[in-house]
């Protein structure tokens, strides 16, 4: 009789990845992603060429595969340096902005802020693999921590709280109301009896309530929300207990947005971050194929016919123009830049790079003399929220327990925030920073501020926006236009995936994008 | 006008290190700590000599500050190694139990288990105070996985379900219920009309609600508690949505247990752990303060008059018998063998060391080959729960994303469970870990098992259990008859204080007591 791995291994074997992937998820594993391993690319013809324009991480791991397949493979990309938005600034780097604003990072060595993308799922596979494949350390992103602050400038006089009291009062109160309901009979119809007693019991549990099924002031509640007096030891050593918030002042906190969110699919714990800063995750992959790359290359214009595909393109430091012609084409090239170029592609393709906007987060790196928020807030890692548009403020994941300087992330703007923010000139910006922060800090934020350095995604020159922004209406009726071959070229990176935004979702779809292509190559 | 800081300042030089807590506290800081930094123990009395019993961190604090003091000071150590509890098993490591059950360790170099404590609460403020004076280095803890499992025999089959899922579906329905009943005007007397809609619209979103506020399978549910199929990228990349669970079934788990769990104040994120294993700390401590102590030293009788206190003892190697005559003692041997010991104090500390019950708990170290539980089952750290006899699985938070051989911990058994294990020979014990572990991991934990430790901590001869429990009427009746100085005789560890199996109960007591024992010296 077969086992179950060699069932699985017949299947592989058989039907490709999708077959397995059923397999896998019908015979009892989680179904975390869909990523079953590096393309298994045999049998490419001999003397095929692929050109890949971005040598961002999509990039990248489609010249990584195409080689190791035995294609030719030319990736041309705009900047002097590899990995697109995995970058990291540090001190030295200078930020030139789409109408002229320049900033020079003035950080101290060792330093930076990650102005992309800046955390790592668990179940991100295809990232993971590569990660370890290429030697990249990771360390682990401090994601939910419930000794960070929660401020809402129209709750509690606009007084910062602490996460966790906020959070086990809801659950707290909630609780107490729907124990309450439960055993008034108001669910009678909707939950049996035995249930009912089971509910009533955990509720009892979860929501720390005391025998009357009141959620109150005590020490049972201070075992979670935190103490007036902390437990010690000696002779002074019992704990004072501390008041509870009433529902209210609760329902004032926005509390259940910033809980969901550590529930989000892909913001559960555990995440990672690469030791040393983001960038070392592009300059791992750089380090695969440098030999191909052809960097500070600036596309000018695309074209295709029946035997392939060509690229004119200028070379940035001396002007020198040239052209790359291929069999195929992956193109990553983001879609605001991308849908101004001139390239030789169909009706559908063109409206379907159109109908994705883009958005435009601001991120803003603080660096701070010493970090404050350890010793004297008690806060390692995580995120301080707030209505302001700076978002949140992100305190560091490494070097923890160390002396300053460190940089905090003093903003993470999104949506009007990202909007109001970019809209300001660099220093305004940090201004901005350090006047919404110091809600949280306001002894020690301006105190120990050195210096800061801001991205605002939709000034940078070379993509114009953050990450792409699918709706659901464009999504229906444009995605499959946007992955799509067309003729020799097909598009990959993150907004032709259903990952938008993540580094996944790049990988993801630059491995099926080069799959494809080689069932074109091989007439599969 | 004094600036809030100077007030601080001033507030601390009058009135001590409780008026300066109390101040810090109404001045809007977060009582996270009754830590206000190391003691400062002026004006010692010239050739003052305190004894120390036990080197474990109550004891080793307590002799690093009372030199810094100015007092001679020795210390006596039953075992051959600092640190007591604080240790960490590694390869070579014979573990001898009453009744002779002997053990040798066979992991791998680097590898080890943390049979003790094993990991630190952000709050700790004593423990990371001197962690960070003696250059102990932490790393994070990963206390929340998201992606563990959690296995309760009585539910899903025997099944484990993935903690995410059941956590998602719980407050699923219990916002869908809480939700519809205060639409029907149940809760209509509790709650008024306009924290009512508010809290309606939180539920909503909390519990990932459907327009008729119905906790429903489908994207929205699967954006938190996963996907059967994940999101992905290019052609196939749209995700396929996960089936919710029953409420009936998501009662059979216990789910809210185990999300309390980490509500915990002391359980709460971030947490870390010493690189390299838990005894670094000891290491650490010891390594101020080794020229004070006397290891392997069997402490056989102590007394006390007006004079002093003397230790009778004896060298466990050599059989030598001797004393030391002190001033005072700092007497932090753990109470099951110290209320065994002839020691010359009053009936109350006597009736007080007899009414402390310890805890049994048992933790087993399994060395597996492969870190199997991260590429296959993307857990990296974290614990997986069940209702067995082991209680837990623990991934372990070093060299995440490495190749094995790596340590898991088989078991943390506490009440009954660690009865039960405890009750087994050490070679029984590897057997039950295996089997019952196999739930979580079927296929590989027995195929990828190397070798195993266990320590059971009711058979450990120094010691004889685990943490101190008190109970409330325990505490009521002889707490402060414990920590009371008896003639010239304080005692010290976690069993003295309101953080019993804490490194910080016993750090904060250790010094509680020693400012006590200054003040009595300094006639203050």
């Amino acid at each position: 009789m077969p086992t179950r791995r060699d069932l699985l291994s017949m299947i592989g074997k058989a039907g490709g990845a999708i077959a397995m992937y059923q397999a896998m998820t019908a015979l009892g594993h989680a179904a975390e992603t869909q990523f079953t391993g590096p393309p298994k690319l045999s049998g490419a013809p001999k003397g095929k060429k692929v050109l890949v324009l971005g040598a961002g991480l999509a990039g990248l791991v489609a010249a990584y595969e195409l080689r190791k397949a035995g294609y030719a493979v030319e990736v041309l990309e705009y900047q002097d340096r590899p990995g697109g938005r995995n970058y990291s600034v540090r001190g030295g780097d200078k930020i030139v902005e789409v109408g002229g604003a320049t900033q020079t990072c003035e950080f101290q060595p060792g330093n930076y802020l990650n102005p992309g993308p800046w955390r790592i799922p668990h179940h991100h596979r295809t990232l993971l693999h590569y990660c370890k494949a290429f030697g990249v350390e990771l360390e682990p992103f401090i994601q939910l921590n419930h000794n960070v602050f929660v401020h809402n400038s129209k709750g509690f006089g606009g007084k910062p709280q602490r996460y966790k009291e906020l959070a086990v009062d809801f659950k707290g109160h909630v609780s107490d109301l729907l124990g309450k309901s439960l055993n008034a009979g108001a669910l009678d119809q909707q939950v049996t009896k035995e249930d009912k007693e089971k509910l009533v019991a955990a509720l009892r549990e979860w929501g720390l309530l005391d025998g009357n099924l009141s959620y109150t002031s005590g020490l049972l509640a201070s075992s979670q929300r935190g103490y007036d007096r902390a437990p010690g030891g000696g002779v002074n050593g019992a704990p004072t207990p501390s008041k509870i918030n009433s529902l209210s002042d609760v329902l004032t906190s926005d509390i259940w947005t910033h809980m969901n969110f550590f529930f989000n699919y892909v913001m559960q714990t555990t995440m990672f971050q690469p030791k040393g800063g983001m960038d070392m995750i592009g300059k791992g992959f750089f380090k695969q194929v440098s030999d191909l790359v052809r960097l500070s290359t600036k596309v000018t214009r695309i074209t295709q016919d029946s035997k392939g595909v060509t690229a004119y393109w200028e070379d940035i430091p001396t002007g020198k123009t040239g052209q790359t012609t291929a069999d195929w084409c992956v193109n990553t090239i983001p879609l605001p830049v991308l849908s101004q170029l001139d390239m030789q592609v169909g009706a559908p393709l063109k409206a379907a790079m159109k109908a994705v906007p883009y958005s435009g987060q601001v991120k803003i790196g603080l660096e701070m003399r010493s970090r404050f928020w350890e010793e004297k807030y008690s806060i390692y890692g995580g995120h301080s929220f707030t209505d302001q548009a700076i978002g949140l403020i992100s305190y560091p994941n490494d070097k923890m327990h160390k002396d300053g300087p460190a940089v905090l992330l003093g903003a993470f703007a999104r949506d009007a925030g990202g909007f109001m923010l970019g809209g300001m000139t660099p220093a305004q910006r940090i201004e901005a920073a350090l006047a919404q922060g110091s809600v949280f800090h306001p002894e020690e934020y301006r105190k120990e501020f050195m210096n800061g350095v801001s991205v605002a995604w939709s000034r940078i020159p070379w993509i114009l926006g953050c990450t792409s922004r699918w709706s659901d209406s464009a999504r229906a009726t444009h995605y499959q236009n946007l992955v799509a071959m067309d003729g020799r070229i097909v598009l990959a990176g993150e907004h032709a995936s259903y990952y938008g935004g993540w580094m996944e979702g790049s990988l993801l779809s630059a491995l099926d994008a080069i799959e494809r292509i080689h069932q074109r190559a091989t007439g599969a």
